[in-house]
C-alpha cells in the first residue's frame, strides 16, 4: 500500500492508472476509519474487480467545517487509518495536508468553490450554512486528483450522497457515484467518527435517534394514511427530549429523490434527523 | 473529422484516447469561428503534436449570459464552422445543444455551479454579474467532458483567461492552460464573433478601442513616472466618447497577475476596455 501526500503525486499515478486501463474505486473519507469507512472499501473493491485499484482519500476538510464547528478537535488517528486501510486491501491512501489542498495566499488564493443550489438549502444546508459548498468543493478537487471510475459515499449522510450525485452529473464527472448502506452498532447507532465524543451516560442517549427512526417507521407502517408530518415531527421533538442531553436540530421527511418536504408521511418517505447530544452533533436518516 | 453532439460520446472517445495515451489538446468555443478561434486551434496542434488530437467544442453557453444580453442573435454558422475546422485539420468537433448541457427540469434541474470569486470581480464580473460564473461552471464540464491534456484560451478576453487558469489550479484539472495572443484586423481591431453586429460606420468607430490601447501604451512609454490611472482613464473617455456611437462601460489599469487595479501606471500594467459601439459591446485588452 502507499501512502501519497502530494497532489502532483497522486495525479501522476492515477495517469499511470488512466493509461493502463485499470479501474479505480475511490472513498473519500475525513479518517478516524471506522466499520462503515471499511464498508464503502469493500464496496469499492467489489466495484473495481481484480486488477482494479481502491484509493482511499484522508482529509480533514477545512472549507466544510463552519466558524463555530468541531474542525480543530475532529478525532484523528492517522497510524490507526494506515493499519485499517492496509488490512482491508487498499491501494493508496491519499493524504494531503491544507497546504496542498488549498495553497497560496494574497494574489494566489485559493477562490473557486462549486456549489450546488437545489438540494442543499434544507436539512444539513440549512443548519450548516457553507458546509456543502465546501464538501461539493472538495470532492471536485478529489475526484480530479484521484480520478475514480467509481466513487462510494455513505447514506449515513443521505444529503451528502444526493448531492455528489447531483454535482457529478451537473458537471459531467466522468464517473459513477455508488451510495452504500449505513452501517451501525449492535445496539442501532450509526457509525460516525464523531461518536468518539460521547463519553458516559451520552453514549446511551444518543440511541434517541435510533429510536426515532423504528418509532417512525412503526408509525408509518401501522396507519391506514399519510400521517401529517408536523404531528409526527413533534412526537419525534418529545421522543428525543426525553433524553436529558438531547436537543433535537431538525427531524425532516422528505421525496428520497428531489428532497423536497412532504407534508404527509407515508411508507417510502424519508427521515432524516440531527440532534445534539451534548455538545455533539449527529445526524441519521432512513426510508419509512 | 468528427461531429459529436452527445456528451456519453464525447466521454467515450476521450476515455479511448486516455487509454490509448493520445495527448489531447482543446479549444472551447463558442463557434462563428474567426482567425483569431484558428490561431488557438494552430497553438492547440503544436502543444500536442504528431498523433495528438485536437478538438474544437461549439456551443452558445446560455449560462453565461446575462438576461438582457445577446444570446438569442449570437451569430452561428455551424456549416461554416465545420468547414473552417476541416480545414484546419481540426480531429472533433463537439457541439451538444442545451439539452445535452443543461439537462432536466423539475427534481432534475441543473443545480451545480463552479464559480470564482476573487479575479472574477471587477471588469466584466461588475459589468456582468453571472457571466463568469457561467463561464467556470461550462468550462469545468467541457473539461470533464472532453478531458484534454492542454486547452487553450485566447487572450482578447483576457480576465477570462485568468479565472480559468485559476479555476483549473484550484479545482486540481489535470490539464494546462495556454493562453494565446489576440489576433487583430489589419487595422487593429481585435478579432471577434461580435465585430459582425458593426455595420455601416459602426465598424470604423469600432477602432477607438485600439486606438485608445495605442494612445495609452504611448503615454506610458513616455512618462518618466508613473501616470495617475484615473487621468488617463479620463484620457481615454474623451477620446472613445469621440466616436459618436461610442459608449465607455470600462477601462481599467490592473496587475496582470493579480488582477488589481493600479493608482499608478507603468510598463507592464495591464489595461482593459470595454466599449458599446451602438448596441454591441466590445473589449480588447495590452499590456501596456
Amino acid at each position: 500500500m502507499r501512502i501519497i501526500k502530494s497532489v502532483a503525486a497522486m495525479q501522476r499515478l492515477a495517469r499511470g492508472w488512466q493509461r493502463a486501463g485499470t479501474r479505480v474505486g475511490f472513498v473519500p473519507t475525513m479518517g478516524y476509519l471506522h466499520a462503515g469507512h471499511m464498508s464503502l472499501v469493500q464496496r469499492a473493491r467489489r466495484l473495481t474487480g481484480r486488477g482494479g485499484k481502491v484509493a482511499v482519500s484522508i482529509y480533514v476538510n477545512p472549507t466544510q467545517f463552519g466558524p463555530q464547528e468541531d474542525l480543530s478537535r475532529y478525532p484523528r488517528d492517522f497510524a490507526r487509518d494506515v493499519r485499517l486501510c492496509r488490512e482491508a486491501g487498499v491501494d493508496v491512501i491519499f493524504a494531503p495536508d491544507n497546504a496542498q489542498m488549498y495553497p497560496g495566499a494574497g494574489a494566489d488564493k485559493f477562490s473557486t468553490f462549486v456549489s450546488e443550489g437545489e438540494l442543499s438549502r434544507s436539512m444539513e444546508g440549512q443548519s450548516r450554512p457553507t458546509h456543502f459548498r465546501g464538501v461539493t468543493t472538495v470532492v471536485a478537487k478529489l475526484f480530479n486528483i484521484v480520478q475514480p471510475d467509481v466513487a462510494v459515499f455513505g447514506s449515513k449522510d443521505y444529503q451528502q450522497a444526493a448531492i455528489v450525485k447531483r454535482m457529478a452529473r451537473d458537471l459531467n464527472f466522468p464517473l459513477k457515484i455508488v451510495v452504500a448502506p449505513t452501517v451501525r452498532e449492535a445496539d442501532g447507532l450509526a457509525m460516525s467518527s464523531r461518536n468518539k465524543y460521547l463519553t458516559g451516560d451520552l453514549r446511551a442517549q444518543a440511541l434517541v435517534l435510533w429510536r426515532s427512526l423504528q418509532q417512525a417507521r412503526v408509525a408509518v407502517r401501522e396507519a391506514a394514511r399519510p400521517i401529517p408530518a408536523a404531528r409526527l415531527k413533534a412526537e419525534l421533538k418529545r421522543l428525543i427530549e426525553c433524553a436529558p442531553a438531547a436537543r433535537l436540530d431538525y427531524a425532516e421527511f422528505f421525496d428520497p429523490v428531489t428532497l423536497v418536504p412532504v407534508s404527509g408521511v407515508t411508507r417510502g418517505t424519508h427521515l432524516a434527523l440531527a440532534v445534539f447530544i451534548g455538545k455533539t452533533r449527529l445526524i441519521d436518516n432512513t426510508q419509512l
